[in-house]
């Protein structure tokens, strides 16, 4: 299937960069654009990320063959139930959002029988915000996770994974409660953590901070809103996440009181065997 | 003061960068080097990092004006208690420590009278291990804290801060307990926290990690015997760290738990308006 037309929910980093990927990989598409900002969907145009603005999400998709919701997640169940009564059948929906039971959830309930909704996490660009920053190889060489249920639709998630892997991703299959579990752990803890070592702080150690601070604080100056629906919408399994890491520092604060060398040092070395796995930054 | 005689012991990264970086700055100082390794001894003669080697602490230190202690922590009070006997009057004897309550207590013990000791900290190269790593400008830009107290001769602490200025760091001051204080704070504890974060991952997830995981588990890599020392050195300030981090992921996970979005998005903002006082990555 090539896609005709492409309605884009959100013009911001991520759709806006989509849009200028899926311009770039197809002749001939023709995307459509809806941002609740006016001054977003004109620099969106201008940037000929988007073809066409719209201000209202239905009158976005009519006609489309494909929509992608990019919108941060906490706007996800209200766009779906607005934009259902004007999809086509055939037409495949999926979503850019960094949890995936809510979504799935929300589409299940609000979208037509005969649309096809499967979700998708592309994982690229977390740290800048917004059209100025939007680039057609965003997605490049990152991942993104597919979220299929039993219901999926086969062929719509072949059409899905098609997408992601035209604008350079690599693609993964996760259950919807696997992918939000795992991302907790390597996602969302490491924002709250990067957040409470920057709250811990005494201002007059600051200026003394070095690079190994840097590195571990960086996300911590993240959007507070985007991540506030992140961490809600994934609250259960974040908060597990969050007991797990409480747990490895009680465990370390044990070792310290009674001062065990050798505890201490097999606590660090297994945290340094498991961070060597790790495959180097990506772009 | 010009330095005519450095004794350097343990020419790692810091000794031996030390000694490229006095030797360059310094016309006709010659520089004792000590180290438990042949083998590292010998790559700091290649480098031309030192001048003469020695397998003897107290044989390294005869003769020198300027001493400097390279050595992991733990190793310092048995090394000031092997040369003190052979420190000339006026002899000058600083360190490299990351932590520094405990260095200036043993050599106020362990030093006899006419011998001075500054506490430094030069915060530069904790990632990267070895000799092989050592450059003449590891220190350039850097800030190294001095750690004198009420028995510090000030003379004696103006020719330390004087060395740190040569090898281009900038010098501030604090007292071995503020030091370790907010060093437990702004250092120690994103160490402890990388490593918590790291241990807490589920192996299935690690695939799935993206930029802002390896930005704050990046350091979790680092030597577990060095940071064992540094740990243990400062095993009091450090839980209190910990307890304060802990103290945020607390109050984040009540937050969680009641859903309380307005409450979760400023315990983030804080943490985002926080960190966007630091300054960038330096070199």
């Amino acid at each position: 299937m090539e896609i005709r037309r492409l309605s884009i929910l959100g013009v911001g980093l991520l759709g806006g960069s989509l849009g200028l990927a899926v311009k770039h990989a197809v002749k001939d598409v023709s995307v459509a654009g809806y941002g609740h900002r006016t001054a977003t969907l004109e620099k969106a145009l201008e940037r000929k990320a988007i073809d066409e603005v719209f201000s209202d999400p239905a009158a976005a998709v009519k006609g489309a063959d494909f929509v992608v919701l990019c919108t941060p997640v906490g706007a996800f169940e209200d766009l779906l139930t607005k934009i259902a009564p004007s999809l086509s059948p055939g037409t495949i929906v999926t979503d850019v959002g960094s949890t995936k039971r809510t979504v799935v959830g929300a589409a299940r309930r609000a979208l037509p029988k005969g649309v096809h909704f499967v979700g998708s996490h592309p994982m690229a660009g977390s740290e800048k915000r917004g059209i100025e920053f939007a680039t057609r190889d965003l997605f490049h060489g990152s991942m993104c996770i597919l979220t299929p249920t039993e219901e999926t639709d086969l062929i719509a998630l072949n059409i899905v994974d098609h997408l992601w892997s035209m604008v350079g991703m690599k693609t993964t299959k996760l259950s919807p409660a696997d992918h939000d579990r795992l991302l907790a752990l390597v996602s969302h803890l490491p924002h709250a953590t990067a957040a409470a070592v920057m709250r811990a702080q005494d201002e007059r150690g600051i200026p003394l901070a070095g690079n190994g601070f840097k590195d571990v604080t960086r996300i911590a100056a993240g959007d507070a809103g985007l991540w506030r629906d992140i961490f809600l919408d994934n609250a259960d399994y974040l908060c597990r996440a969050i007991a797990e890491a409480r747990g490895e520092m009680d465990a370390l604060t044990a070792l310290l009181e009674k001062r065990d060398s050798a505890g201490i040092e097999a606590w660090l070395a297994d945290a340094a065997k498991r961070r060597a796995s790790v495959s180097p930054k990506a772009g």
